[in-house]
């Protein structure tokens, strides 16, 4: 199973170890795409070795290539929302998970988007749960 | 023409005074359908008489009808990100529009993607030239 894994980079890095331990748990499951939203040293300024617009062709070319998107949901992101935004529009299977401690309140494109799939969670063991019952369902 | 504005609700209302004057902008050149975006008693709850799934399936079909989406990216928003996924994905016109002392780098989900026009504004004065100057393109 491909995965695409979307997390907030220069929206914010407040959750990057959070991601960290995301991407373990759905190593187990098939490939993680994007292992490196969890790199401790990826900065809010985001990769800075390759222009945008070959960040922008081959996160697409990933989204494209997917069997699922999982999406960490507690800190508010351009880029995840329009990852989700295409996700969806190529007939993906999405799951966006959301710290019960996030700050914010959840867009309603997501939360009232019957098509997407919304869980919260408290621990990384919520997590490993709601991950298992969800990518084997795909 | 039918113009879909689109700013941050639940990702924060900072901007709310600017999102105010872009719509006045807009009106000159058509009819906004989002016209509560810039509403001063709109919170970063969101709107509380309707349901999630009711302001999604509304504002979805908004994008749908609209000729044109305009969005401003100063503050990261996954609603705001998720519309301008789905209005590529419905081959709608989109301009992205960024102060240049907004916090935050812009995503490469839209500075690196071709299909979208990113510009960046100091004033209002700049918001309306670009405006005029990309809407008379539709």
């Amino acid at each position: 199973m491909k995965i695409y894994f979307a997390g907030s980079i220069r929206g914010g890095r407040e959750d990057q170890e959070l991601y960290l331990e995301f991407i373990k748990i759905l190593s187990n499951f098939g490939t993680v795409l994007t292992e490196h939203i969890g790199d401790k040293s990826l900065s809010n300024v985001g990769e800075t070795i390759v222009s945008d617009s070959y960040i922008y062709e081959r996160d697409m070319q990933w989204v494209r290539e997917s069997d699922v998107v999982v999406a960490e949901v507690s800190t508010p992101s351009l880029g995840v929302g329009y990852e989700i935004g295409q996700a969806q529009s190529m007939n993906k299977s999405v799951l966006c998970l959301r710290r019960t401690t996030a700050e914010k309140k959840l867009s309603a494109m997501l939360v009232g988007n019957a098509y997407i799939k919304v869980a919260e969670y408290s621990t990384i063991n919520d997590v490993a749960d709601i991950l298992r019952k969800f990518l084997n369902t795909i």
